[in-house]
């Protein structure tokens, strides 16, 4: 299908600065054909948009979620870490079902598109059924199945990991990629990370994993291996594959010049690090050694949403104050880390996060009419420091429109959010 | 007329933990006359609304703004501090007319009206015309003329400011109170003061100041005067007075002890504390010494906007891991603050901030059946983590109902926004 933006202001994200005030975007099939200013060439299109008044830009990554945790959500909140993990947290899961599992990832679908989120990256069990809710949404996602190499699934993890890989790797038109999952450094000793390095170098999958979220897995790998986490990965020769790491709060400057060596993508969680007090990542200095910073929400028991336009306004009003200086983490490098530089994160910055011809035509309209948005002296500014979830009005995946004028037209919303209420209902009567 | 809200949420915030699942709200005239559970009393009502999958809670209280900045929204940003004022805010702010400063607020008034907030506090200039669009709009308001001592209408303020207090105070049936607003310690010398506090006495009205905002102003005090800020206005006297101090960064357990002793209410700005680095303020130590802090956005220079549900979660975020410890500011502790503890900041704790028979009907409506609060297992932590500005559906102000399904029915936003796009585009030609 052949379709045209046009009278639309356009945000590329492909290169600093560059705003196209009255331009267009033509879209072929599932690809960006071209961006530019002006009068769009003549041509034949199924589907023309007139975006006057509407910005048009690179759909937002979230570079790490655990999409189904919306099943959870206001389950928990406000405890301490370890009280929250294993009173809370950890039972409910037990819990979860594969259906469960199902609805609570079409839960999360709903939110992200509506706020214009076009790939997300996931990392939970059942993933054949998220893999199920990716397919049938239209949204684009990277998935791994987390492996536990301290529990009992543990070879089950692996096993069913090479299994979704076979089966998903590249599916529903290239919109899934499979990882790998190893959850952690304190969750997975340096044998099982040799397997799941062995199954990396089998299958050519990328790893994503969560790296120095809190002290405690500092000190707890510091106090076995006599290093740090990101050392300890290093060893285990983990960083040889494409990785994303989510997280990454506690960080020597070691540790960024190892990641920065690698080439390894990080995920920044900046409101899940907040909320659980995990700390304070050292974004501003990742970014200076040129580490791929990304964004991402976390689950949505730690959030409590999966808001990627207030998650990068977070990010650049709390580096600003953990630095004391006012001139850090400028708009435009925060909506980057929601886009380009996610894209980058997740080893896609070849197809995702800008508008450029050859790219996927992931990309969301948004109304720029909105009382908090006015005046718009600096569009960016407006954006990340005044823009909302709301403001987004049309999101394209893929060169498919799965949101239009807030109409989602892949999923039956009503459905899912009845079928969510009546799973929370059957979740909290059995915990009783 | 009298109004009833039934079957309906309410969340009262007049005593902890107290949630009505299906409850009622009557409303005769401008005051709330009886809330309940299950069944309303019978009776004629002008106005019935069915709350099913709404929530009724009091409006929001922004207890620090400068509403016609909205005229400089995304204007200058991630600036140093001086540089922002001096050579962006300050000269931007000379070219603003009465006219501007109107439409300006008028433009505050329907991004706040549409995203909860039913009282805000105002410091500024041009008052009378800011005091006309609170009349016009019905909106509640705590309004101040800016005073700089150290400026060349030091005597003008002090004169502007008896006459503004002569012909608004208690106007618009009593949504209009104002109060007196010396700039800040390192802007009014002890001389200036002392008149400020004679004509508070004079006058009877309260004093709105900004105190120990910023490292600078501490050292600024403490060089001239060898005291801290709190100390420097305890000396002269302005704490004689209700109160309500913006800011407070930068405080010693003895200038928390002071604002204790004296009643003095807190308007806590995180965002725009966070976008300027100017500190965290020790917000936690404040509570548990009991002293009454509210929530402010400051002007949308810095912040950019005037959400203040928004306001509420970033608070609530940020003092978690600035303690490093997730058990601080739990959600309903901070819905307090931008509702109850707000009015108690402002010294109107016993009109406005709760539901309860007596108080003013400011209250709003806020949509539930969305899918980012979904499940509900618990309904503050939803609102706080999670909700948003558009969740907020209707929006009833001393017992009128100013917004319904999201439309204003006091104000022509189209025309205001228009408006306001105008001055812009004058504002930013003049400077060239």
């Amino acid at each position: 299908m052949k379709m045209l933006l046009k009278n639309i202001t356009v945000l590329p994200m492909a290169e600093p600065g560059k705003i196209i005030e009255k331009g267009y975007v033509l879209i072929n099939g599932n690809l960006i054909e071209a961006v530019g200013s002006g009068d769009p060439p003549a041509g034949e299109y199924e589907k023309v948009i007139d975006g006057t008044n509407y910005l048009v830009m690179p759909g937002l990554i979230n570079t790490h979620t655990h999409a189904a945790m919306t099943m959870l959500r206001s389950y928990a909140d406000d405890l301490p870490l370890m009280e929250w993990l294993q009173t809370k947290i950890w039972p409910m899961e037990d819990r979860l079902t594969g259906d469960d599992i199902y609805w609570g990832t079409m839960l999360a679908i709903i939110e992200m598109i509506k706020s214009g989120t076009t790939t997300f990256t996931d990392m939970y069990f059942h993933m054949d059924r998220v893999a199920q809710a990716v397919e049938e949404t239209g949204i684009r996602a990277v998935l791994s199945r987390g492996m536990i190499g301290v529990g009992p699934e543990n070879q089950l993890a692996i096993e069913q990991s090479r299994q979704l890989i076979e089966q998903w790797q590249g599916a529903a038109n290239g919109r899934i990629t499979f990882m790998l999952g190893p959850h952690a450094p304190y969750t997975c000793p340096p044998d099982y990370l040799k397997q799941v390095a062995d199954l990396a170098r089998e299958t050519g999958a990328g790893i994503n994993i969560h790296v120095a979220e809190t002290l405690d897995e500092i000190n707890t790998i510091n106090r076995d291996y006599g290093v740090s986490s990101v050392v300890y990965l290093e060893k285990a020769g983990i960083f040889e594959f494409p990785v994303t790491a989510a997280h990454c709060v506690h960080l020597s400057d070691e540790d960024i010049a190892i990641l920065k060596k690698y080439g390894v993508g990080v995920a920044h969680n900046p409101e899940s690090n907040m909320k659980l007090a995990s700390g304070i990542a050292p974004v501003p200095r990742m970014l200076e050694e040129g580490v791929p910073v990304g964004l991402g929400t976390d689950g949505a028991s730690s959030n409590n949403d999966l808001d990627m336009l207030q998650e990068t306004r977070t990010c650049a009003l709390l580096h600003k104050v953990n630095n004391m200086d006012p001139t850090v983490l400028p708009a435009e490098q925060a909506l980057t880390m929601a886009t380009a530089l996610g894209a980058k994160a997740l080893h896609l910055g070849d197809q995702i996060g800008c508008l450029r011809p050859g790219y996927k035509a992931d990309m969301i309209l948004i109304n720029l009419n909105q009382p908090h948005m006015i005046p718009r002296y600096d569009l960016i500014a407006n954006l990340v420091y005044a823009g909302k979830a709301s403001d987004v009005d049309t999101v394209i995946i893929d060169g498919r429109i799965v949101m239009e004028n807030r109409q989602l037209t892949t999923i039956d919303e009503k459905q899912v959010l009845e079928k969510c209420k009546e799973i929370a209902a059957r979740l909290v009567h059995n915990k009783d």
